[in-house]
C-alpha cells in the first residue's frame, strides 16, 4: 500500500506555518507499516488542488488530505474531491442537526456558511469531529482510499488516531517506537554513559534527543508483529534502565506531571504550592492532569514580599533579612504553605526568572526549590539559563523531580 | 515568477523530521515577492525525484531543492538533476582542493565517497558552503532557474540568505503581512461580518484563520515598496476595525497577555487572581510577561471548597448552598481575592474543566468568570468545549478579554 499526503493552505506556501500534519501522519503510517512516498502542499486554490488530487490518484493507493474542510470560501477540499471523483455532494442530516445544536448550546446563531460543513460526497462515511465543527471524510472509490481531515492539529491528530487508523488496512511488518525520558543528565553525559550500548545496537535503534531540561531516548524496533517489537523494546529498556537508573523518569505519553500525580495518588498524599518565580506554572502543570483535585490542595502565587507575608504568614522582616531569593525564604514558603493549606507536602519556589532583576551575587536563573514533608524541609539551589519561559520551565521540572525522588523512596 | 520547492529525504516521509526548510524558503521568497505554488517531498529515490523534477520544470520558473547533496549513496539530487537536464557532471577542481584541505585540517583522510561533492553539472555555478562539505548549486537552464541546497537547516539557511537571495530576480515588488487577532467571535461569524470586504479586496488579501478561542486575520499586501505595503495594510486595518471594533485585540507579536499587561500598567492598577478550574494557567500566562511584578499582586489556586473557604474566607456553607461552580461563588472569589491581596482588581474563575465532573445541569466546559473592581462585581457564564487543556485555555482567554474590555473603557 502506497500512501500520499496532500496538505492545503496558502499559509503553508507563504511560510507562515510549518507542515506538522504531514510529519504526524507520516509517523503514524510508518508505525502501521504503510509506506508514504509523497508529500504535497498546495494553496487554497481549486485548480492546483485538482491537479494534485489527479496526480495522487494516478500513483497512490491511499490519499490523505489535511485542511480545507471548514466553513469559509477558502475551504475547497471536499468540493474539489467530489468534482474529481464526479460524486454529488449531499447533506448529512445528522451532522447538520449536531451543528445546529452545537451552536445553540453556545448561545450563538449558526451562520449560513456553516451549513456546508454538513455536505458529504455521495457514498462517503462521515468521521465525527470531537474538537471542531468540520467533520472528516472517509471515501473508498474504486481501489483507492481517500481520507479528508481538518487542518488544525488539535482536531486532526485525535481524529486520525481514534477514528482513521482502525479503518486503514494493516501491513505485514510492524515498526514500534518507544520514548524514554531522562532527567538530571545532559545530552553528552547520557551519550557517554550509553555509548557502547548505542554502538552495539541496531534493532531497536536508539536516538538521543536533547529537550529543554531533559533528554529523550527514542527507541525504534522493527519486527513481524507489534508483540515482537514490544519484546525487543523491553529488552533494550531493561539495559538502559540498568545503566541510568532513576534518571529515567517516564515513557512515551507520560510526563513529569503525570508521573508525580500518580505517585502522590498512590501514596495518598496531598500537595500545596507556594510559587514565586514560576508564577503559577507548577500549579498549571499539575492541574492539567485529570483528577488532580484528589491530591492538589492549593497553590499560592506570591510574587511580592507583601504577598509572601500576607498569604503565607512569613514575617516581612524575615524576608528582608534573608532576601526574597534565598534558601531561608524558599524553606519558609514550603513549610508555611503546607501549614496554611493543611496539606501533607509543600513545595516552595523562589528565584529570578529575568530578564531583569539579576545581580552579580544573585544572577538571573538562580532558583531555590524547597520541599516540606511531615518530618523535614529540604532545599536545593539551581542555576538555570535561558529565557524567562525556559527558566520557569526548568524550575518546574526540577521541583517535580525533587518531589518524584522523595516519593519514590517512600516505596 | 512561480517558484516550487522540492525537499528530499526519507526521514521526512517517515515523520522523523518536519519540513522546516520549505517553511523557511517560502517565507523568504514571499518577502521577495516571489510566489510559491507547490511544496513536494520525495524520499531518497531517483525515480520519484526525477518525476518530481520533470513535473516542476513543466509548471514553475524557479525550482529549489533541499537535501541529497552529501557524499553518501542516498544523496541523489545532483545526479538526478543532471540526468533530467541531460548535462554531464564535471569535477570542480577548486572545490575538490578545498575539500581535501578541509579534511586535512581536521586531521582526517578524505574518504572516496567525498569526491563526488566536487562534481557539478556542466554550466552550473558552485555556491560555497561555509558550514559543511556539500556545496550548493545554481543552474540556469533555458528559461528556468534551478537551485540545489544542502539539507541541514544550519547550512541551507545562511547559504540561501547570503548567496542565493542576491542572485534571484527581484520581482520589483514587496510583500508585507500583518496579523490582526480577533476574540469573542467564531470564524464563521467573523467571515460573515467581513464577507463584503474580503470579497471586494484583492490587495491586501485577507485570510481568516481559526485558532483556539480566537480568529486571526492575516493581511498580505503587495506593492513596489515596504512603505507602500504598510500604507495599504493601514487602510485595510482601519476598514476591519470599523467593522469589528473592540473584537480586534492585538496585532502581530502582541498577545492577549501582553495587551492586558500594558493596559494594567498604563492605568497603574494591580490585579489578584482566584483560579479554580484554570488551575494557575492565568497566573502563568500573566507572569510570563517580563515586568509583570509591577501589576501582579497574587494568585490563589483554590481547587477544593476547603481551599476556597480557608484561603479566600468564603464560608463553606455559602459554597455548598450555591455550588462551587456558580455565579455566586465566582463573584465571591473575585471580590474576596481583591480584599485578601489588597489589590485594585480581582478575577475569579470557577468551572468544570473535565473530562469528568460534569452533570446534565452543569456540563463539562461550564465556566463562570467574575471581575471585581473598586465599585462593581460582574460575572459572565461561558460554555466552552474541547479537552481539559483547551477549556483551561479558552477560560484564560475569556477572563483576560473581560479584563481588557473593562480597562479599555477606562480610557
Amino acid at each position: 500500500m502506497k500512501a500520499e499526503i496532500i496538505a492545503t493552505g496558502t499559509e503553508l506556501l507563504l511560510g507562515q506555518t510549518v507542515n506538522t500534519n504531514a510529519r504526524f501522519l507520516s509517523e503514524k503510517l510508518a508505525q502501521m507499516g504503510i509506506d508514504v512516498y509523497w508529500h504535497t502542499v498546495v494553496g487554497d486554490n481549486a485548480v492546483r488542488l485538482e491537479a494534485a488530487l489527479r496526480l495522487a490518484l494516478s500513483r497512490s493507493d491511499i490519499i490523505i488530505t489535511s485542511g480545507g474542510l471548514g466553513p469559509t470560501m477558502d475551504d475547497l477540499t471536499k468540493e474539489t474531491v467530489a468534482k474529481v471523483l464526479q460524486l454529488p455532494l449531499e447533506v448529512n442530516a445528522e451532522w447538520e442537526r449536531q451543528l445546529i445544536n452545537m451552536f445553540a448550546s453556545r448561545g450563538s446563531k449558526m451562520t449560513q456558511n456553516n451549513y456546508k460543513q454538513a455536505l458529504l460526497p455521495r457514498g462517503a462515511k462521515l468521521i465525527t469531529n470531537d474538537y471542531g465543527t468540520a467533520p472528516g471524510i472517509w471515501l473508498e472509490h474504486r481501489d483507492k482510499i481517500i481520507v479528508l481531515l481538518p487542518g488544525p492539529p488539535r482536531e486532526l491528530e485525535p481524529m486520525f488516531i481514534e477514528k482513521i487508523m482502525p479503518l486503514l488496512p494493516s501491513s505485514g511488518s510492524s515498526l514500534v517506537s518507544r520514548t524514554l525520558k531522562v532527567v538530571g543528565l545532559g545530552e553528552s553525559s547520557v551519550e557517554d554513559k550509553l555509548a557502547e550500548i548505542i554502538a552495539a545496537q541496531t534493532n531497536p535503534t536508539i536516538a538521543p534527543l536533547a529537550k529543554l531540561g531533559e533528554v529523550h531516548l527514542r527507541l525504534t524496533a522493527k519486527a513481524r508483529s507489534k508483540t515482537e517489537c514490544q519484546e525487543l523494546l523491553d529488552e533494550t529498556e531493561a539495559k538502559l534502565t540498568a545503566r541510568l537508573g532513576n534518571a529515567i523518569y517516564a515513557r512515551d505519553e507520560q510526563t513529569m506531571g503525570s508521573v508525580v500525580a500518580e505517585l502522590l495518588s498512590k501514596n495518598k498524599l496531598s500537595l500545596a504550592l507556594a510559587e514565586s518565580c514560576t508564577g503559577g506554572y507548577l500549579a498549571h502543570t499539575l492541574t492539567n492532569i485529570p483528577g488532580s483535585s484528589s491530591f492538589f490542595s492549593a497553590g499560592l502565587v506570591t510574587y511580592s514580599n507583601e504577598a509572601k507575608s500576607k498569604l503565607l504568614g512569613i514575617p516581612l522582616q524575615f524576608i528582608e533579612e534573608h532576601d526574597a531569593v534565598s534558601a531561608e525564604v524558599g524553606r519558609a514558603m514550603a513549610s508555611q504553605v503546607r501549614e496554611v493549606a493543611e496539606s501533607d507536602l509543600g513545595l516552595g519556589i523562589t528565584g529570578i526568572a529575568g530578564p531583569t532583576g539579576g545581580t552579580a551575587d544573585k544572577p538571573v536563573g538562580l532558583v531555590y526549590i524547597a520541599l516540606a514533608t511531615p518530618t523535614t524541609v529540604t532545599c536545593q539551589r539551581f542555576n538555570f539559563f535561558g529565557k524567562r519561559e525556559n527558566i520557569k520551565e526548568r524550575a518546574v521540572m526540577s521541583a517535580l523531580n525533587m518531589l518524584r525522588l522523595y516519593l519514590i523512596q517512600l516505596g
